[in-house]
């Protein structure tokens, strides 16, 4: 795709027009065609609350479920709609029960609230939590693969690791440490956040038990887009959070594993109900897969690291900044993560960075400094990177 | 308020000009402002999804917040926002602790889901669950205290109870039963679902552990409003259904009860956050707030009891139709409900009124036969109330 042609994919993106957006990672902005979808859906909701509830979303959930299985390669009948991430994981972690004495392993990258639920499940079940270290740069997958080998024990109950690591944009060999871990009989939770159309995800290759990701990033779909997907192992593992009006099927509701007249499943709805609230965000799914197929997955994965190696290559070694996320396409994306040698805080270099240059990203607090994470998407102009080296320079200066 | 009054602010909401809504009980159909309002902010939300949550919201949080507990008059620093009353009643039924043996003591028109919610809280803690018989159609507030109070004993530990029941649309006594159950040591949880905007709330003045509510429905919020009010005694009893990133307070986050940069404090976030989601259904509650203010919310009650009443006048007798909610003005508002004669099951006669009469109303299936459960508003009409006469003349006389 031509510089045009992506000029114009941006304008069909709703973008704050005085802003440099780069922190898809955190959230993404919508594509119009998905805000009018999701938009559309709401006004009926607001005219018809119940005629729209009953009659007109179970056919759409079911179409988005599908869709979205079919985006991710896993099976809509295993496919429970959450709304984010953590609702996914913490899913898990409720319901789970692993054999005590013994441990849960983590990586040092994970996302620091999913530490403190898997805290909370170790409390639960009397295990210990430890975190491994992620080889910094790695050149080769290999590298990680290993380092979680080492860090395996017969102690070791379950493994939790980002697809994607939040801090550095990492991309971790998902199936291969899944493989090692079924090897030894660790149950597998794969924190997928960043992960859905920032790789290519083809989840039936993973051998993992959960698998639990977001919409909101970088799939481009509404706020309030989760999914975890389960083994068939672990049909009957999992408890819902909430008892809502789904914890009990009706009569008449069919097998567990049936379609019923809900848009899903009982075993699923029994998961996912939690009362009456808006699914509309879940139903504008297929919206958001098929604006980016329309692009072209691949093509806008390309984009993405033309995008990071030109962030790259204007960032590093300026003003001392070092990268933090290496360069393979095995191992990276759209987020390039860079060490920042400033003596402020992660929470003030974001504050001045939106402040004072209008450019949104992330910094966060790592044991050795703050980390400043760029992400780059199609709609990203290598202008912008440009202004953030631009800001960058002139705020480490001050600070020099 | 002259009819034409009414006509017009008929006028102001969003309803499906196809369809009669006799169902704000189970969700009501939104005001344009409000829906202008929810609108505006997700468009926000949609350019600069972090702009917006991390800059935006937070004031607007706060306000809703204040607004909220200004209008239930209940206390901002102890109301948790939540998605709906299921959200609110499961976060007290996964975090209470209650010494057994002993009961929970429940009334035997409790939403079908909530009492499931016990069920499973009565497992974990070792409890019985057992419920007693609300008076069939009282003529004082106090055959409804008298009921209650014979059937609690020393063994009972929690007492919930429907504010409005969502099966008649009675209003029980609610200072009444929680002054009578504080004497004897007993929790109660009020389920306000039916609440807000359908009576006149002053929270302060009633003595319960815990309040839920929905504001989805007589409040006319946008769907994902609810909340839950607790007592000063239980600021440490509640635990959050989610670990999420507000699970551990971050440095320099003040007391647990200080207003926060969140637009919370410590203690309200921690049970309300739930990940990235979609707040702005909260952020647009003062919309509905100000809209019904407007109108005059005695005004409004006035007009309800008026349409309660011809609804009565004209169905009560017909076809052998029954009285299933009292007249007096203590004792039921916007909500009435009818025995009815015919053979078939609730799920049919609904199915029925809707397709071949548009008309939305809900009917439950209870031990002694379906009910039908008429809601007005005041963007009901009388003719709206005929029509619904006809159609159930129809219906009720080829099934006789």
């Amino acid at each position: 795709m031509a510089v045009a042609d992506w000029d114009e994919a941006r304008g069909r993106m709703l973008l704050d027009p005085t802003a440099v957006n780069l922190n898809t990672g955190s959230g993404g902005p919508l594509p119009r065609s998905t805000f009018e979808r999701v938009t559309g859906l709401r006004t009926r909701l607001a005219h018809a609350p119940m005629d729209f509830l009953l009659r007109e979303v179970p056919p759409l959930l079911w179409t988005a479920r599908e869709r979205l299985a079919g985006f991710l390669g896993a099976d809509p009948y295993r496919l429970v709609l959450t709304t984010n991430v953590t609702g996914a994981v913490n899913l898990v972690a409720s319901s789970l029960n692993l054999a005590a004495p013994g441990e849960i392993l983590l990586t040092d990258h994970e996302y620091t609230p999913m530490r403190w639920c898997w805290e909370r499940m170790a409390r639960r079940l009397g295990l210990e939590l430890r975190t491994f270290r992620l080889p910094a740069l790695p050149a080769h997958p290999g590298e990680i693969v290993d380092a979680a080998v080492t860090a395996m024990s017969p102690r070791t109950r379950l493994l939790s690791f980002s697809h994607v690591t939040a801090t550095t944009g990492l991309v971790l060999p998902a199936r291969e440490l899944c493989e090692q871990a079924r090897r030894r009989g660790i149950v597998t939770v794969v924190d997928g956040a960043h992960a859905p159309a920032f790789i290519g995800l083809g989840l039936a290759d993973i051998p993992y038990d959960f698998y639990a990701g977001s919409g909101h990033k970088w799939l481009l779909a509404p706020t309030g887009v989760g999914f975890l997907h389960f083994d068939a192992r672990h049909k009957d593992t999992l408890r819902p959070t909430q008892v809502s009006w789904a914890y009990e099927p009706p009569p008449g509701s069919g097998p567990p594993d049936g379609r019923d007249r809900f848009g899903s499943t009982p075993r699923l709805r029994r998961l996912e109900c939690e009362g009456t609230r808006d699914l509309c965000p879940w139903l504008a799914i297929p919206e958001s897969i098929d604006f980016q197929a329309e692009l072209g997955h691949d093509r806008i994965r390309t984009r993405r690291r033309e995008l990071a190696d030109y962030a790259r290559q204007r960032l590093i070694g300026w003003q001392g900044l070092e990268p933090a996320t290496p360069e393979p396409a095995a191992l990276s994306g759209g987020m390039v993560a860079f060490r920042l040698p400033g003596k402020s805080g992660a929470g003030t270099l974001r504050q001045r960075l939106w402040e004072r240059f209008r450019i949104e990203a992330a910094v966060s607090e790592r044991p050795d400094g703050p980390l400043l994470r760029v992400s780059v998407n199609f709609y990203t102009t290598e202008s912008e990177i440009d202004r953030l080296a631009e800001a960058l320079k002139e705020l480490l200066y001050e600070e020099s």
